[in-house]
C-alpha cells in the first residue's frame, strides 16, 4: 500500500497512478463482472497480453490491496485471484466505462 | 474515427482501447476540469510527461473524434485544444475516478 505523501494531489492521478493501464483496466473488468479467476483465465480473455506482463500487473494489483491471491494446497497448487473489498468500490469506474463503451460502439 | 469491426466485443475493452493509459486520462482530466487548452498547459500539469509522447496523445485522441485542435492565425500561431461533443460524453468516467481517488486517499 502506498502512503498519502507518495500519491499525486489531484483525485484522477491517484486513481490513474493505481490502475491506469489497459492491462490493470482489463484485469480488473475480468475480476469485477467474472469474480474470481485463475492465471490462465485472463491469458485467455485478455488479448495480447504476455505471460510476464500479467503477472507484474496482478503483483501491482495485490501490492495495492485491489486483488487478493489466494493459494489451495492442491497437487498441482491451485492459485485464485479475487478482487480484495477495496478493489470491489472501483465498480464504478468500469460501470462507466462499460456505459460509454456501449453507448458509443452503438453510435457508429 | 475507428469503425465498429475495429472495436474490441467487449464495451470496456473498447473504452480501454480509445483512453486506457495513463496520459490520455491526465489529458482528459485538465479538458473537462479546466476547459481548453494550449500544448504548454498539459506539460505543466502533466508530471514526467514528453514533448513527444504528449503530441502523440493529443494526436491520437484527435484522430478518435474525442478531441478538437483549433489553431489561430496569430504571429506566432495559437493552437487551442478542446474537448469534442463525443470527448465530453467521457465525464462521467473521469467523476468516477475523481470520486474514488478522493475516497482512496481520504482513508489512509
Amino acid at each position: 500500500m502506498l502512503t498519502k505523501e507518495e500519491l499525486p494531489e489531484c483525485p484522477v492521478a491517484t486513481t490513474v497512478q493505481l490502475i491506469g493501464n489497459k492491462w490493470k483496466l482489463l484485469i480488473l473488468r475480468d475480476l469485477i463482472y467474472n469474480g474470481a479467476q485463475r492465471f490462465t483465465d485472463f491469458v485467455k480473455t485478455i488479448p495480447g497480453i504476455s505471460k510476464k506482463v500479467l503477472t507484474d500487473n496482478l503483483r501491482a494489483l495485490e501490492s495495492d490491496g485491489l486483488l487478493e491471491r489466494e493459494v489451495f494446497a492442491e497437487v498441482p497448487p491451485r492459485v485464485v485471484y479475487s478482487l480484495s473489498d477495496l478493489g470491489k468500490t472501483l465498480k464504478p469506474i468500469l460501470d462507466a466505462m462499460f456505459d460509454w463503451g456501449t453507448d458509443y460502439k452503438n453510435s457508429l
